[in-house]
């Protein structure tokens, strides 16, 4: 459920007058009691300021909001005096009373209320009478949807002001906007706070600047990370690891680079159906329609297909499958980006699969596999599909029978791999239907990542032939997949899935020798250059403080293994082996530790957390 | 030397009428038979076409030419016919007649020869009297460099014929320019066109077609080679091998997308001095100088330096090493574009390096120990440094304090390592001095590889600063370094040096098996799986061609090993091991063979070649 949905606010309190809590389903009871708490605070903020302005106080996700226009902006003691008036008139349980009134009478009694008398214009467009809700002294023109009295309201606290603009209208004055979280109990709500809390603590912006993993420059522009050392690592190690599962399963790596001409986008259909999210042309002279024009790849599509159209394939040679880790632009508007879960660089592990029509099932089902492998890897076990079917709009490629075929097979590839899925009309690529994966992570907050495409439509347009077994020419159909959706975004995601705790094998410090004295480097050193041989990725912190602080700063680092070393460890040829949660393994030999270390890296394991 | 330097060629005749052999040198003995070839040429011409004007005659580093304004296009049956008439001419031993005549006597000589008229204007505005050259019945303007007489020429052979503008100058009239190779000898002559077959045989387009490595596409754009998935194969080990080494060397991947706003590059001085090479910039709306607009990033080095300037550093943290193995772009004119040798997408292994004042020629010594290992494994032990200073023009950046500066450390820095090399003036980079590494490839040629750039004016204009030992903020010397060139042009280089016969780490089927009847296809299978596990890329032939045929194939296909499988491998669980030369090393164990193969792929030897 979105935040803001304006229109969908106006109808969720449109269930009718006051109930009791026997006749309401929980859900509804919740969304009541959140809608009566906007009223109180209606109220609350009409005693403050006599003058203000009401526009709409709908329940939201997680408590509800009401948008006020004020004589000046509120302070975090207004809303501290607010929650306070409120709670007080709550204990007062004020009966809500709701009643339907004449729309020329509901006119007159919001005379002084503009943005009420824009509602009153909309809802009275088909219903003579208007609802109205009076509780104490304050009545709101209202749909209804609310407890009996005040003293039913659940547990709330106010959380923040926010700007709104009327209606979302940029144009349109902006208002304050009042939120509160409220739930059924005291527990929800406290652990509602917690969730919001840890979410702050695992923010990959806020730990993407804390582990120094990646950055953003006005100068190089919004939306494209410049990786830092320690981040370029990570993604390396994604890379790496993707490049080893799609060899071992038949794909083969081809390199396009990153521009080409409008006349193949023009050919391909990106121009017309995909331009809006692709980066201006380059071409030298701006007032001419260059058909040189170069344009930045918003996706690899049509150049895999050219690649492909550069020799005769035959159908012995499928599956065949072309694997490429490049970087694709796309320009989002700069109000959508954040972090790096939306960005306007997307390095994909893109392919695409040229295959004949009763190869659709294996291969998706070959591709389905390769998906839960790989997030397996990352400890994200958890996962649903969506099946994408195209809807009403004009922006899907129009050639009805090419989309019939493609939606029936590849609905037939998921029933036959045994996968669960719901559909979702109107969410289709413009070349045909698509199953989006949605991944959980340690939070539970579900991402969407892979997408598996059915394309009948590209291949043809752009000349894509292979020889049957007939000896017939024929267009091929092509799976389109990304897994990690862009390997900037799943960063941005692993970062929160791990809270910076990175695995071992993803880890960029993957240990840190920790000498407790001067005495203590040499062997110190000796220790990391022997890892470091055995390919592992160790530094030494020879500083000049105490040891309990390196191991702190160590921990603060998120480095999954340090490796304590002082006179006992010197003699034994041993560091005492410290896991970054505060686990202590005791003291190992250089052997055991180097043994533990690459068996954990090798096999991509989770520990240690 | 130049093929065509116009001003070179009226230079390089200026020696000075006629010489016998024992006066000059071998050199100029070389030079002046080419010279007396291009005026029997002329003869020849002259008489065959009443009518031909007369342009220029220069030698040239593997024989002569002569651009003839012609009433007709010269055919190859022309050619041969003035071959053998210019053999006959030569036996009659004309001799060569030099002398000086006043200017208004040449003007008359020539009157109706327009080119030597326009030559008669140049040579006549510091000259009183002008040389001509005759033999037999033919004349010809001449600053002289002759050998005495026509049977004194050396062997010769006419190549080609092809157009030329007078002067150089696309508005002036094309001429026929018709090549002579001439050497000292006939061994030299031959020895002469066996290079031109060989370099035929190894072109890389050529190979680069027939072993299926790249592709150019008119609809992804000129100059931008799309990698097929064998040419992906040994790109990706390229770059595993220099990643490989500048780990182990301490240097640190960042990643920086390939793009960037149009005030970094306006900063960094690009724009002001770069501008023609740059692809044009992405901006919505053309007529707008939009700040925003943003330009493919055709070097790294602002954007490195700007995540540089995202933390404070500290010289303790110097050298600091930043590693990208990323595409740049360059938009290089269409007409210079060459397969893989002149493109626009170049793959750099681009690095920044980051020191104090004092720490550049240690410094500068490990770039060039990891220069000496690259080309050491890649076969290429042979090269020398030019070290590139500024020149006249004004493209330099304007601070004679920063470039004296460079200039010194850098030359000192090649001094310490003991390196030897030549300094050419107006060569440098717009923000520095460089030394650019000049690598022989199996045939002797040189390319123009690797740079090392010292910078002391990007860093400062672009505001990165250190904290010295003194606790002072400096501003950093910058390395600037690229030691393959680009991915895209080595590998065009690499394909010619080993004639397409890539050492087998960098060979993309490293072996393939070969059962010579059906009953022996499960071994083979079982052979490739095994050493596939190995991590080797191993086919099986399969087909039904007889074996002579397969082995024929494979070697085609330049593929290191052929694994030959028949009832007696079979039995003894073995392989019969064909070197793709045509070696025939016997049957082996697949033991044996799998530990062969990891070893030289482990020491990325150059056998088998």
């Amino acid at each position: 459920m979105a935040e803001d949905p304006f229109d969908g606010a106006i109808d969720a309190v449109g269930a009718g007058g006051v109930a009791a809590q026997d006749e309401v389903d929980a859900d509804e009871w919740l969304r009541r009691m959140r809608h009566s708490a906007a009223h109180v605070l209606a109220q609350v903020v009409l005693q403050m300021f006599p003058d203000a302005k009401f526009a709409i106080g709908p329940p939201i996700e997680t408590g509800f909001y009401y948008d006020f226009d004020l004589p000046r902006p509120l302070t975090p003691e207004d809303l501290s005096t607010i929650q306070k008036r409120m709670r007080k008139e709550m204990g007062r349980n004020h009966a809500f009373d709701w009643r339907e009134i004449p729309v020329a009478d509901a006119r007159e009694m919001f005379a002084d209320q503009p943005f009420k008398q824009e509602l009153i214009d909309q809802f009275s467009a088909d219903a003579e009478q208007l609802g109205i809700c009076t509780h104490a002294e304050f009545t709101d023109l209202c749909q209804g949807g609310h407890v009996e009295s005040t003293r039913q309201i659940g547990p709330f606290r106010l959380t923040s002001v926010a700007g709104a603009y009327w209606r979302g209208d940029e144009t349109r004055p902006q208002l304050q906007r009042v939120y509160g979280a409220l739930f059924a109990t005291r527990e929800e709500l406290d652990a509602h706070f917690q969730r919001i809390e840890e979410a702050q603590r695992r923010d990959h912006r806020k730990l993407g600047r804390d582990l120094g993993l990646f950055a953003f420059s006005e100068l190089v522009g919004a939306g494209v990370p410049l990786l830092l050392p320690d981040g370029a690592i990570i993604r390396q190690e994604m890379e790496t690891l993707i490049r080893e599962l799609q060899e071992a399963r038949g794909y083969q790596e081809v390199w396009t680079g990153h521009v080409a001409r409008g006349e193949l986008f023009r050919r391909s259909g990106h121009l017309e159906n995909y331009a809006d999210v692709m980066y201006p042309a380059m071409r030298e002279d701006p007032d001419d329609e260059d058909p040189e024009a170069y344009y930045l790849k918003p996706m690899n599509c049509p150049v895999h297909m050219t690649l492909y159209n550069h020799t005769l394939h035959s159908y012995r040679e499928f599956p065949l499958r072309y694997a490429e880790y490049t970087t694709l632009y796309r320009y989002e508007k700069s109000g959508q980006l954040s972090g790096l879960t939306r960005v306007r660089s997307l390095t994909q592990d893109d392919c695409h699969i040229f295959i004949t029509p009763d190869q659709i099932s294996d291969e998706v089902s070959r591709v389905l596999e390769l998906v839960q492998t790989l997030f397996e890897t990352y400890g994200m076990p958890n996962f649903r599909y969506e099946l994408s079917l195209p809807g009403e709009s004009g922006k899907y490629v129009d050639d009805p029978d090419a989309w019939q075929t493609a939606v029936t097979a590849l609905r037939s590839a998921l029933d036959t791999a045994g996968i669960d899925y719901v559909e979702q009309e109107g969410e289709a690529a413009f070349y045909g239907p698509k199953a989006d994966l949605f991944v959980s992570d340690a939070m539970g907050r579900e991402w969407q990542l892979s997408t598996i495409q059915l394309d009948l439509i590209q291949p043809e347009r752009l000349g894509c032939v292979y020889v049957a077994e007939d000896g017939e020419r024929r267009t091929p159909v092509v799976i389109h997949r990304a897994i990690h959706g862009s390997f900037e975004r799943f960063l941005g995601i692993l970062i929160e899935h791990y809270a910076g705790n990175f695995p071992l094998w993803l880890a960029p410090v993957q240990a840190r020798c920790i000498p407790i004295a001067d005495r203590h480097q040499d062997w110190a050193r000796e220790v990391a250059a022997d890892l470091r041989a055995a390919g592992l990725r160790v530094d030494v912190d020879d500083g000049n403080e105490r040891m309990q602080a390196k191991i702190r700063n160590g921990q603060k680092r998120k480095i999954p293994y340090l490796l304590v070393i002082g006179d006992r460890e010197v003699d034994a040829r041993a560091a005492a082996v410290r896991v970054r949660s505060g686990d202590d393994l005791g003291a190992k030999s250089l052997d055991e530790i180097r043994a533990l270390l690459t068996d954990l890296r090798r096999r991509r394991a989770a520990e240690p957390a």
